[in-house]
């Protein structure tokens, strides 16, 4: 058992044998990670795969369900670093999932060596704009704000460690998605599928997912909508599938 | 009562009231248009519109029901035009839509001062690739094929047109957004108002609505998406309500 420090607690995510450990005075996952992961494409077999902003690390535990591969979750904040790093050990996954303690924009050209198959990313969504966001609580606004990285790092890093043909998956918000469509193509990531998430029927998009191909054909298809809550405020079963499910 | 041609025929659109001259061997209206001429902000007592590559005037006959503003159907094609002269006239419309039958790409800069409250624009789809669609129906292939006019035209001619805040919207596939929405950006329309439509539940989107505003705010909303057909094939309600209601 791995320890856990004050205000930390473990909880369950996805498939109920695997295990988060998460605390409520830093950023707990949300729900646009586990649909980011469960929406990206991945190679079953084998391949290399990597997370950016990878926080406590939800997404390459939930991708370690689907994909044999060796996934690395990267985040800057060594206090999710850590975090994430017990929950690998926790889920008996060290073998499978590495963690880097980096800044992004601070990678080496040797790492960034255009050889992932895939990379995923829930990046800081907001711009920095509020102080008083960031005084709250530092390591909050690090996950929300874009204080160290901005989209425009996280995508052109994204870039250049994919692969000719490679996958690059992100989540975001929907009112960032001209500004994200046109990163991705200036960094060469071809937008080619997109699917939007509505909070009920009949409500604005409040979560956009979008995966683009390096170097890929101009040839975008937008998916079936997911919707989160029916009209009793419970979630949908397509949801309760994707949360809890297979 | 207006004189129909060899091949035409008078149907119905929207709201009962309203006639359209149609012919099996040009271009039909198609659900598309109805799409945008319901799905684009129009000022309701007044303001300056118009419809660019109208076809036998749809647009402008459906938004003249939401509009008192004074409505222009532009279009190169002498044919279709003179159908739509006489779908306005049979409507008794002919003070409120003006046809002009003229090349998008050819308009006098006197034209294009930057007056216009609201642009709309159902462009041809498709790439001109394959001429054997060409030789089918010269008048089919130009409502459909970029013979004449590129998006790029299209968007730069509805740039032109708007005044600041004005406008713009656009029906096309899916497949072209990220082209569209570059193309806006590029002609200061800021897109602002994104809906997709599938033909079922669980499909592919295969029409998107956009709505832009001259050098408008970044601010993108993706409204709830439109789904064409039931499970037994049946138009749902909400395309009967903007077909056939209201």
């Amino acid at each position: 058992m791995e320890e856990l420090l004050k205000h930390e607690r473990i909880d369950y995510i996805g498939q109920k044998d695997l295990k988060i450990i998460q605390a409520g005075d830093v950023f707990s996952f949300s729900l646009d990670s586990v649909l980011l992961a469960k929406f990206v494409y991945v190679p079953i077999q084998k391949g290399k795969l990597i997370d950016l902003c990878t926080g406590n690390g939800v997404i390459p535990l939930l991708l370690s369900r689907r994909t044999k591969g060796k996934i690395i979750a990267l985040d800057m904040q060594e206090k999710l670093c850590d975090m994430a790093e017990r929950s690998v050990r926790l889920n008996g996954l060290h073998d499978r999932i590495k963690i880097l303690c980096n800044d992004l924009t601070q990678l080496e050209s040797s790492f960034l060596d255009g050889s992932y198959d895939v990379v995923t990313c829930n990046p800081p969504y907001f711009k920095r704009t509020n102080e008083r966001d960031v005084k709250k609580s530092l390591h909050t606004a690090m996950a929300r704000h874009e204080m160290y990285c901005t989209l425009e790092d996280c995508v052109r890093t994204m870039s250049r460690l994919l692969k000719q043909g490679g996958k690059g998956a992100f989540v975001h918000r929907p009112n960032r998605l001209v500004e994200l469509l046109e990163l991705m193509k200036k960094y060469r990531l071809e937008p080619k599928r997109l699917q939007f998430v509505h909070p009920k029927n009949g409500s604005d998009a409040n979560i956009v997912l979008i995966e683009g191909t390096k170097d890929g054909k101009a040839d975008l298809k937008v998916l079936p909508p997911l919707t989160v809550y029916d009209h009793n405020n419970v979630y949908t079963a397509e949801i309760k599938e994707i949360l809890y499910g297979g």
